[in-house]
Formats: structure tokens, C-alpha cells, sequence
């Protein structure tokens, strides 16, 4: 499918990690020599920025800064079994335990870019994403994931519940995350490969995929709150992670 | 001020546990039975919910979900000195060490809103917010803290840096919170009273207020990703603040 991403950022990040899956820029020439050139050295076709013509593809509250680009996203999108292949056969690469998350069903971009942001910054090796019932990849996820989606690997998977299923063949621990989880997160020690679920912002994790978890964990909070943000409870899932991993 | 918020759960918060701040709610009694029976409880004048009139007050993308209500923000801040008076000074309530976050020039209004839900979700005990170069508790905000500014201390400070100064006479450790940050906030043991500073999205901390933290602290993150979201950034120094207090 093709998107419409925009943001100095997003672009230049594009351009920089995937030019293949970027097939035109718009920009002023003068405004950003230096994502001009870059373009021109990873061959990707450009066009000036017509405000409005793209303002009807942006949409009318893109933060767009008069940069944008039509990206492949079904190209930018790796396959699972390809992608547990690599990851899991290159024994050199990766020796330490790897981690994974699964987006279950969230439905804000805002949250799946934050997510993918905060993945790529505490070293999980990919995003996994449903075909159905989730937010895809769009220029709003790109643009919150600060260009983030074109370097950590974002695969698309079908069902949630036979994915779990399949990484547990593959020897991961498989973590839902829910506030009402059995086991507080610090008081796991992830010294196998990890796969973490995200469930929806409202509904929480499916029951059908909550009992295919090998554990379900809670991020212990205070009674001033109710719950956490979908895309807070990731980073800092993320973040106990990367600490249990020195 | 008079601000308008709107959607269910800030408006159910902010009667339930700020009546004296509420001035009106507009709601339909018929989809709202109980919010309606609560406003009536806590003496707060009802309106029914007029989409057009209040579109134009609400904004026209606000998620309304058909409820509003009009709240005094200057009455809802509470005053820096009574509250430091307030919190020092009662032993028995305060015998731990406290934790404080000061926005420094956040903008964006849900960067602000989620802040606020994090602090209250790890036992933060108030939030600082600048009156100049700072985004200030809007119905944006409020959404975006799905109602705990409400719940935790919203408190109006002047200058950063003069707050800084007298927290630091108070014994409070001050604590930047920067990607190049000189220690790693895993290192930190936060045994005595704390306040974290979180600083603008774009430009980060101002060189002044670095200067005038006792530690600048990062949180480590790999070379995928340059930097952390500010609400992330928060969010994890509360975890990692509120997991070093047990």
C-alpha cells in the first residue's frame, strides 16, 4: 500500500534506512538541501511541494513542515517467518535473548508510533503487527515513531493467538501486559527470548489471549491512577527489560 | 481561568474529587444517570448538552463524547509554598522520601496530560507547572490524564530556576532528566527527597537549568533511536524513582 508520510524527520529517516520502500519525495529544494541530496544519492524520484494539492492527502492537521513522501508500506513490512528465521538462526548476531512485541489491537497511532519508538530505543528486535483489528503503518505512525518505523523491523503477522502459539514453539516466554497481571514486571528476571503483548487501549488484552500467556504482568501502580497509558506501559515494559538484560 | 473539559471519565473525576473546582457540566441525564445523579450530589449546576453551541467551545475535534463541563484551572493549582509547607512539614503523613516533576516548557498539551497520569500512577506527590513558556491545564490536558489532574497536586511555580534553588534549601536532590545526561538514572538509589525536571520536547533542558540540577541524568537507550519521547522519558524516571522506594 502506498502512505503519505511528512515530517522533516520521517523523510529524511526514510531516505536514509529504506530508500527502497520510498518511491517519491516533495520538498522545496531550498528549504532542505541536504534531504535534496540525499534523495538524489539514493536515486528517489522528487517533486516540489505543492501545499495544496498534498494537504488533501496528508490531511488538513499533518504537522507536515512542507516535506513529504509516498512510501511502500507493504514493502517496509518484513514477513514472520523470515524475519524468526534470521533472527533465530544467526547465532553470532544474537546470542543474548532477543525481544519481541505484539501489538494487541491498539487502535490509537499516537500509541503505535510511541511504541515503536520506545522498541527501537531499548533494543527490541521487532515490532509485530496484525492484519486485523490494529492501527497499520500510516504517515500519523510514522511520524510519531520520529522515523524510528524505517529502523527496527515492523512484521506483519496474521492471527495474535497463533502467534504466540508459534514463538512458544520457538522457545520465547510470551508476556501479556495488564493491569491486573499475576506477577509484578520487576519481579521477572526475562533471561529467555521475550515476546510482550500490548493490549487495547480501552479493553485491555483479549481472555482468549491473556490465557494463551505464559505469564500475564502487572506494572505496579499506585490507586490514584486507574491504569497506564498503552504506549507508557510499553516503554517501561521495554525499559525493565533492557535493565534485566546487563 | 474558566476551561471547558469534556469526555466522561475527566468529568466524572473532576466531580468526584474536585467539586469546588467544577462550575457547570453539560450533559444528557438520560445517557449520564449517574454522572448526573453525582453533579447533583456535589450542588454543581447541570445543562443539558448542546452539540453545536459547545463544538465551538470544546473545539472541533475534541473527543466529547457528549459530556463537558466548565472548571476554574487557577482554582485547581495549588500555591508552591503551601504546598511545600503542607508536605514538609507533616511527618507522619511524609515519613518516606517524596518525589516532585517540574514541566520544563513542555508543549505539547498530551506530552502534559500524560505526565500528570504517570506521576499520579507512581506516587509522584505534585506536579510543578511554570506560568510562562510552559503549556498550561487545558481540556486537552485533562483528557490526555484521563482525568488524574484531578487527583494528583497541580502546582504554580514561577521561574524554574528560582524553584530550584529553594527546593534545593529544602533538601530536595534536583534531578535533569537529558539523553547526555552524566549518569545513568539505573544507578541512582533516590533515597532522599527527589524532583525530577523534564524538559521541552524539541529543545530539551535549558543549559541554565542543567546547570542548576544537582545530576543530569539519562535514561540508556540504543543508537536506533536518538532520543525518548518527554512523556516516556518522565514516565520511566517515576518507575525507576517509585522502584527504588521499596
Amino acid at each position: 500500500m502506498k502512505t503519505y508520510i511528512y515530517g522533516k524527520h520521517p523523510v529524511y529517516e526514510a531516505l536514509e534506512s529504506r530508500p527502497d520502500v520510498v518511491e517519491k519525495v516533495f520538498l522545496d529544494q531550498a528549504q532542505y538541501p541536504d534531504i535534496d541530496a540525499l534523495a538524489k544519492k539514493q536515486s528517489v524520484f522528487r517533486q516540489p511541494f505543492d501545499e495544496k494539492k498534498l494537504e488533501k492527502k496528508l490531511g488538513e492537521h499533518a504537522v507536515h513542515q512542507n516535506i513529504a513522501a509516498i512510501v511502500d508500506t507493504e514493502a517496509l513490512m518484513r514477513d514472520f517467518h523470515a524475519f524468526l528465521a534470521e533472527y533465530l538462526m544467526s547465532d553470532i548476531k544474537y546470542s543474548a535473548p532477543i525481544g519481541l512485541v505484539i501489538l494487541g489491537e491498539i487502535q490509537d497511532p499516537q500509541n503505535v508510533g510511541s511504541i515503536i519508538r520506545s522498541a527501537a530505543a531499548f533494543g527490541i528486535a521487532g515490532v509485530l503487527i496484525p492484519k486485523d483489528r490494529q492501527a497499520q503503518i500510516t504517515g500519523a505512525v510514522i511520524k510519531a515513531s520520529v522515523g524510528t518505523a524505517f529502523k527496527i523491523p515492523l512484521v506483519a503477522i496474521g492471527n495474535v493467538n497463533q502467534t504466540i502459539g508459534l514463538l512458544k514453539e520457538k522457545r520465547f516466554w510470551v508476556y501479556g501486559l495488564a493491569g491486573e497481571g499475576e506477577k509484578s514486571i520487576r519481579d521477572e528476571d526475562f533471561s529467555e527470548n521475550t515476546a510482550f503483548i500490548v493490549g487495547n487501549e480501552a479493553k485491555g488484552l483479549r481472555e482468549k489471549t491473556s490465557e494463551h500467556c505464559d505469564v500475564v504482568l502487572r506494572i505496579p501502580i499506585t490507586d490514584t491512577a486507574e491504569s497506564l497509558n498503552a504506549g507508557t506501559s510499553a516503554a517501561i515494559a521495554f525499559y525493565e527489560w533492557n535493565s534485566k538484560q546487563r
